[in-house]
């Protein structure tokens, strides 16, 4: 079945040109009945796609002469912005106009006008944000990252169930373990919200429960999901970020001090390991639990990362993931508050 | 001022050698007239005291039979082990015996410990646990990182002034800039405890209040002090450790896929930074907010990190810290909830 992506041409430190640059890398590896429709200010796009040679057949271009940014505050942008490429995508999407938006522009902006214009899946109460965290053991599926940054137990649980089925179908985890993002690892460490979310997924058949994982269980393997609130997914997402960042800097002067010859060397090592780490290659964030594919990208996406988020778009479109989420959401999810 | 510092000798994954060891190696930087309490299993110290060849008249044994390890849940353990050094030690402190105690034992029931035994500080309401974290721009203070998991906007603040004396007086930092962790720079988000928060760290005047900060700013040198909730911070502190050394370990094994040789001139680099980033540098986390003085060590503590805690611990005595937090708690401390 052909598909129609959406594609926030506007958004990110490099948009409009890695963006479309990464469309039409894209393009090359979809089948050739899927689309784009690109989002954005038709002039500055116009010259850029001709630039790029994309099949005139395979693009289509939304002119939204508005443009929110980074800076804009999420609320008052939706609301002043109605003709901005981020409202207009996820009103496209609600519409069923397209089958899957992409942004890298202002993130907040972008998962509120989908939680706004787009309805959740039946049986989400919450969408949640997910991350993939490159980890020394592989991939790690961490959710939410920022959506809900005051969730119920049950908004958890939910996180919990969505990103298992992602897990399976689009990391290819046999039987994701599952933690939960706490201060301790025995039951019953934690606060109340974690108490009450670690007690409905112990008791839930479809989540393989590994219990709680500490802040430095992330990166060691300890599970394959991490579930937590928004506003601590978010502080580990950005603290992994500039941590990891921040070393590899302090590690290169340190090697440069010591000798020219010795930095020269340590370059391809460093190259190898940014690339295996390297979250560009997971294609951005998915916003789980809305009824359509929404996948946020981070504002330094390159065109490779936008390749790649469309990659992972058309991907969740072809396993059907939130037919998958609403099936599973139908059974036996226990209710609490 | 002669003072008695307790030291738990049974606590922490390399007791009670290491910990006595670290003991003898402070006992010589310290004032001749100060004394070490040592608490623990008479039968187990002696023999390492004796070794260490420590002036009988700087040290005292103080027998306690029972020994709380890492696994005990902290209630039951403070409970059931009355006679333990842990909980020995607190009732030292609250009674005034000793002037401040060390412990490299189980964080949660010493933390606990110390609260129930000590009174705390007029004029605060909650005690938290600062730790230093070691970033690319120099030391950053971050409070609570886990004595108190469901705080009120009343305690950040006064986490807020207590840790700006402590960056002061400990870490030499002249006005020391406050942030508080959040998931975005922009006032006005963040979760309904630190849109509060950081309202009233804006007005008050004894606090430089720099704004939010994300995670990635912590080690971006956005701030001398970051505060914020015993959950968050604690996620934060663990994920630091976990990534920080995930990270060294895959650079290091991957230079050796590179070159035997190419691996052993990194060798001194890694050093070199390690020691610099080292936890064990500053001695570990002070309890603030306690009338008497806490250092919670790391529990892979070895003698260098215990010397050290000790000398903090001294220093934080001479400066008279509590005496500063005392006569600013009771200086227009704004009253919220």
């Amino acid at each position: 079945m052909a598909v129609t992506i959406g594609v926030d041409a506007m958004g990110g430190d490099h948009a409009p040109e890695e963006i479309i640059l990464g469309v039409a890398e894209a393009l090359r590896e979809l089948p050739g009945e899927d689309r784009v429709a690109l989002f954005g200010v038709a002039e500055r796009m116009e010259p850029i796609v001709r630039q790029a040679g994309i099949a005139t057949d395979r693009i289509e271009l939304i002119d939204c002469p508005q443009v929110i940014d980074m800076h804009d505050t999420p609320v008052e942008a939706l609301r002043q912005k109605r003709n901005s490429s981020i409202v207009r995508l996820a009103s496209a999407a609600g519409k069923g106009n397209v089958d899957a938006i992409i942004s890298a522009g202002n993130t907040g902006a972008f998962a509120a006008a989908c939680q706004l214009r787009i309805k959740p899946i039946p049986g989400v109460t919450r969408p949640g944000i997910a991350v993939v965290l490159p980890t020394f053991h592989g991939p790690a599926l961490v959710c939410d990252v920022g959506a809900n940054v005051e969730p119920k137990p049950r908004h958890l649980y939910e996180y919990a169930r969505m990103s298992v089925l992602y897990s399976k179908h689009l990391l290819g985890v046999d039987d994701p373990k599952v933690c939960l993002v706490s201060i301790g690892e025995e039951a019953g460490k934690g606060n109340q919200l974690t108490k009450v979310a670690a007690d409905l997924m112990k008791r839930d058949k479809y989540i393989n429960f590994a219990g709680n994982a500490e802040g430095r269980d992330i990166f060691a393997g300890a599970g394959n999901v991490f579930i937590t609130d928004g506003f601590v997914g978010n502080v580990i997402l950005k603290l992994t970020e500039g941590l990891a960042e921040g070393l590899f800097k302090t590690i290169v002067r340190e090697i440069s001090d010591e000798s020219a010859e010795l930095a020269r060397s340590f370059e391809p090592v460093v190259e190898r390991i940014w690339k295996r780490h390297d979250f560009a290659e997971y294609g951005g964030a998915p916003l789980l639990g809305i009824n359509s594919v929404a996948i946020i990208c981070h504002g330094r996406s390159d065109r490779r990362a936008i390749r790649n988020a469309v990659r992972v778009a058309r991907e969740e479109l072809r396993v059907n993931l939130n037919a998958e989420i609403e099936r599973f959401m139908d059974d036996g999810l226990e209710d609490s508050e």
